[in-house]
Order: structure tokens, then C-alpha cells, then sequence
């Protein structure tokens, strides 16, 4: 039995996807970000930057959603090539582009305060990483316009196309105030069909109503309306 | 036969130390970028991004830095955890920090320009994400100090360990003009004493002196002087 430690509707959410579509059993714990829980004593000692999520495994406790989608994976089959299979490098490099250049950047337009000490500095470089963000997508897009099929690996769906889904549902969400248009992405088709295709799985649907996550999930995103441990 | 694209004393290096450490065959392939060769179509077709490295094995290509070096060691023993082992999840959540967050921040510092269109708010931005780098060398350091051994994992010597010795490098040597102080890691002795172990093993040696690098590699990094494909 996983434990998973989440906030709704934040990078948790793709961990509780992957562990619905692996059917892995799993309890959810709160960590309540309105309460500043994150920074608590006790949950620094899971995760020290004080970040969610958390997933525990008996004695291994993860932390970096990345690193996380990835154990799931090779624990339960299903949404990664196995670590010998031909197929493995084109899964391994487009989950660490997702994690440190897609969701970076995204990472940097959310919490701007945290790379410039000056409003207008915060504004640039929100700005810019928002438009860096939109230039990734559209690199995702060529990929998933190159190839057969929805998914953005040739070998099937994987993580990859979890994680993805959920930061083309964030950008256009968040930060509050100043996401990303809600129309961002409608040049993007390929992306918006493997949304769509990921939102047809009751897995997924049972992961993101567990968040208070209203349908369509991803394709046309629309703020969570969770019954305990908004931030709203 | 692996082929490695690199450019002297970039994120290549910690894979040139990974392929060197696991003693696998390779052959490098300079990509010049001071002839900006790396934004060639033919370069862009192994990276849309253009970015180094890139390691071709056979008919899969791959990039980004952690996903090349988990790879790596997943096809040849001693620098990682089996994927079934209990210390993989340590292993990976360490490598993903290492990419997405201490990485990620340097990154910013060394191509601040990518990061704001005015030139103030690049200037803090870039100080903002040296600060913050320096935050996760000291959250490295207190993980190092808090365990036996010498080695980020208590499993022993891996990918993490090399990628972190290389952002130790890094950091205090890049951008040219504005790096972080020679002696800004002087108080992260443990982190300093793994960069000196690393430094004593003869394959390291080789990678780095291939590129150009002299000793001290890590502990105290001067600027490589390569022979060829410098961009200085």
C-alpha cells in the first residue's frame, strides 16, 4: 500500500493518475497548503525542500514527480518500456524533458516571486518563462504530429503522456490572474487529442474527481473544486 | 559502440565520467559551438532543442543529461540501484533534484538572457538563481553530512554523485564574469570531500582531461583549456 501525500490539483495529480491507470493500491494523505502544512517539521522530514508530492513505499520515501512516475512504472506494468526494452531511452529522455524543461518553466511562471527579488523583474521573467513553456508545447506537438498513434512514445502510453496532460492542464490555470489563454494550446491539436484520449479512461477520471477536478480534465481545463485542502 | 555529441566542459561531461566510470565504448564527436553548429539541422534532428549532449546508441538517440546517465547505468553495472533494488527510489529522486532543480537553477544563472528581455531583470534573475543554487548545494550538503560514506546514496558511488561533482564545477566557473565566488561551496565540506573522492579515480581523470579540464576537476575547477571546440 502507497502512500500518497498531495494538495489538490498539484503536481500530485499526475502521481494519482499513474497509480489509478497502474490499479497500484494506494491512501492519500492531505497535506494542507492553506495551513502552510508543507513546511511543517514532520513533513520537511519526508521531503526537505518542503515540496508536494511525497509518495512513501514502505521504508523509500520519494519525493520529485519525475522520479516518482517512473518507480510507480517499473513497479507495475503498463506505462513505461521495461529498462531493457529498445524503446526505453525515448521514455527516459522525454519524462526528464517534461520534468526539468516543461514543468521548469512552468514551475517559474507559478511562483515567479521565488526567481526575481522585484515586481517588474517577477513580471519579465513569468512572462518569458510562459512564452518559453509555449514553445515546448509546440515541440511536443511536432513530436506527436511525426508520429502514428496519439500517444508520445511509438510504444504506447506512458507516463510521459500523464505528465504532459497535466501541465497543459496547468499552464492554463495558473498562476491565478495570469495563466496561459485558455485558447493557448488550440494550435496544438495532437496535444489537445491525447488530452482528450487520457480523459476517456476511468482511471483518470476517478483520479482527478478524487481532486475535485471537474471534466474535460485537461483538454479544456477548469479550476478544481476540492472539498478539503483548497488554497483558493 | 556509443556515440557521445559534446562540446568541451558542458553537460557532456558528466556523461564522458558515466561512460568512463562504467567503462563502456564510445566514441565523441565535437560539436563546435562556436561555429553554433549545434543549432544545425542536422544536430536538431538528434535534439529539437540543440541542445549537448546527445548519446546515439544504435538506433535510439537520446538527450538530456539524467535521462542519458540512468540509462547508461541501467545497461552497465555500478553506478546505480537495479530498477527492482529498495535503494532505487533514493537513487531516483536524487537524480531527478539534481536535473530539475539544482540544474535547472544553474542553468538559469548561465543563460540568464533565455530568462527576461530586459537586461535589470536578467541580471536579477540570475542573482536570484545563483541564490537559490547555493540553497540546494547546502540542502546536498546536510544530506552528505547526516549519512555514512562519502556518496550521496548510502547504496554507493553513483550517477548522482558525478552529475552533482560536475554542478560543483560548474557553479563556480560559469557564466564567465559572474559566477559564484571561488570559495562559495567552502562551507559545504562533505560535498567538497565528494568531489575530491571522485577526483581520485584514474577514469575520471580521462574524461576530464579529454575535454580539456585540469585538476583539480571538481573541489577546486579552474576553466578548461581544450584543445578544440572551445567556446572562450
Amino acid at each position: 500500500m502507497y502512500r500518497l501525500y498531495y494538495s489538490p490539483d498539484s503536481a500530485n495529480l499526475v502521481v494519482r493518475l499513474a497509480l489509478e491507470l497502474l490499479r497500484a493500491p494506494y491512501e492519500a494523505v492531505l497535506v494542507d497548503r492553506g495551513r502552510r502544512e508543507q513546511h511543517s517539521p514532520a513533513y520537511r522530514r519526508l521531503n526537505p525542500q518542503g515540496l508536494i508530492p511525497v509518495l512513501v513505499d514502505g521504508d523509500a520515501v520519494l519525493f520529485e514527480t519525475g522520479a516518482i512516475l517512473l518507480y510507480l512504472a517499473d513497479r507495475h506494468p503498463g506505462l513505461a518500456p521495461p529498462p531493457a526494452a529498445a524503446a526505453r531511452g525515448d521514455c527516459l529522455k522525454w519524462l526528464f524533458f517534461l520534468s526539468n524543461t516543461l514543468h521548469a518553466d512552468l514551475r517559474i511562471a507559478f511562483y515567479r516571486e521565488r526567481y526575481a527579488d522585484e515586481p517588474d523583474a517577477r513580471e519579465r521573467v513569468g512572462r518569458t518563462a510562459q512564452r518559453r513553456a509555449l514553445g515546448h508545447f509546440r515541440l511536443l506537438e511536432r513530436q506527436l504530429a511525426a508520429r502514428e498513434g496519439v500517444w508520445l512514445l511509438p510504444w504506447g502510453r506512458s507516463v510521459c503522456d500523464v505528465y504532459l496532460a497535466g501541465c497543459a492542464r496547468w499552464a492554463r490555470l495558473y498562476p491565478q490572474g495570469s495563466p496561459l489563454a485558455a485558447d493557448a494550446l488550440d494550435d496544438c491539436p495532437q496535444l489537445l487529442a491525447l488530452c482528450a484520449a487520457l480523459e476517456a479512461d476511468p482511471a483518470v477520471a476517478r483520479a482527478c474527481e478524487a481532486e475535485g477536478i471537474p471534466a474535460p480534465f485537461f483538454s479544456r481545463p477548469r479550476p478544481a473544486e476540492p472539498e478539503v485542502g483548497s488554497v483558493l
